[in-house]
């Protein structure tokens, strides 16, 4: 069998849904499609897990290239975008993606036309920087059956809450949410009892954050 | 445990060197990085199938939206192009390629200037249309250890290689190899001796060509 080296850089994430976890699940909201099975936590593990005993569902998801962006764009990006895990970040949100069968349909001069020239995706998530950090995770080529197309995970401090809901009202009433036929909104806290980092033992030792 | 139905188009496939098949390798020419281990015969198997025992390599990869592609040169290809499997096709080439890290690290802007603007990969191909058949399957978004990023299956008449040769050689000398940093060419001829489609049993029964 052949195999490659593995970058140095961990690509896939496992978003586990369970029992017990460093994120506690504040409120999940179905915006489009199918619910997920409820969930009192969450657990974000680097590679692709298998799935604790007793978890409600495990989401994959992996880095990737950029799809639409632009060098112009990404210089921006680039120079206002914080990391994830700021101390003061306590809050984040899982909101996996599901698009239509006519948005993959298209071609790729049709897709940025409707992100970016029509909906205007990058210029209203440029607002929210370095405020709402991000880290998305693509699904659809994982494998043919995956239950959603893209996972993104974002962390903010609690009193940036209230610009990430603006930032998620620009783009759900943007003509690029029209393709979107599956959407889960998870909203969560960061257990204050534990420690954010290091110091675990046990099956939550590759929990990255 | 949260699933998606699946598509009914298979995505999905593993190509295999093994000791039998219905193709037979004719030849294995390794043009950057490292060769794959010599298998005398290929399976090409829908899903991601477990590589049976003795298998040399298997190597998965899944189909997916265009990544380059515009609309006026996706009417130009569909209106020209012919599916894999015509009985005349009884040749065939597997080509595994990995881009460098460089590729991967450019905007989406970029690397449609390098694929098409300076190297003409799209208007290329269609130069030789419909001879050649192909199919793209991505890999690199399948997990993060993939050891391909790319594998393209093509099919063709034995008159017409010739032609496919001329294909590569244009390819080849484009600014985009550049980007390439692993390549192996793998010649096919269907075994005559052995029906093309269906009547098969045991593990062959989810071969597709």
């Amino acid at each position: 069998m052949s195999h490659a080296t593995a970058s140095s850089l961990p690509r896939l994430f496992t978003f586990v849904g369970a029992d017990h976890g460093p994120w506690a699940v504040r409120s999940v909201r179905t915006l489009m499609g199918d619910a997920l099975p409820p969930a009192p936590c969450l657990q974000v593990v680097a590679g692709g897990a298998v799935p604790p005993p007793g978890a409600a569902w495990a989401l994959a998801g992996i880095t990737s290239n950029e799809r639409y962006v632009e060098r112009h764009e990404k210089v921006a990006l680039v120079g206002a975008q914080a990391g994830l895990g700021r101390a003061e970040a306590t809050r984040a949100a899982l909101i996996p993606i599901r698009k239509s069968p006519a948005w993959w349909a298209l071609t790729q001069d049709e897709r940025r036309a409707v992100f970016e020239t029509q909906s205007h995706h990058i210029a209203i998530g440029m607002r929210y920087l370095p405020a709402v950090a991000r880290r998305l995770h693509h699904c659809r080529d994982l494998g043919p059956a995956e239950p959603f197309d893209f996972l993104t995970w974002f962390d903010f401090a609690p009193e940036h809450e209230p610009a990430f809901d603006d930032m998620l009202r620009a783009l759900r009433n943007s003509p690029e949410w029209s393709f979107v036929d599956r959407e889960v909104d998870i909203r969560l806290v960061r257990d204050q009892a534990r420690p954010s980092q290091g110091g675990e033992s046990g099956p939550d030792l590759a929990i990255t954050v």
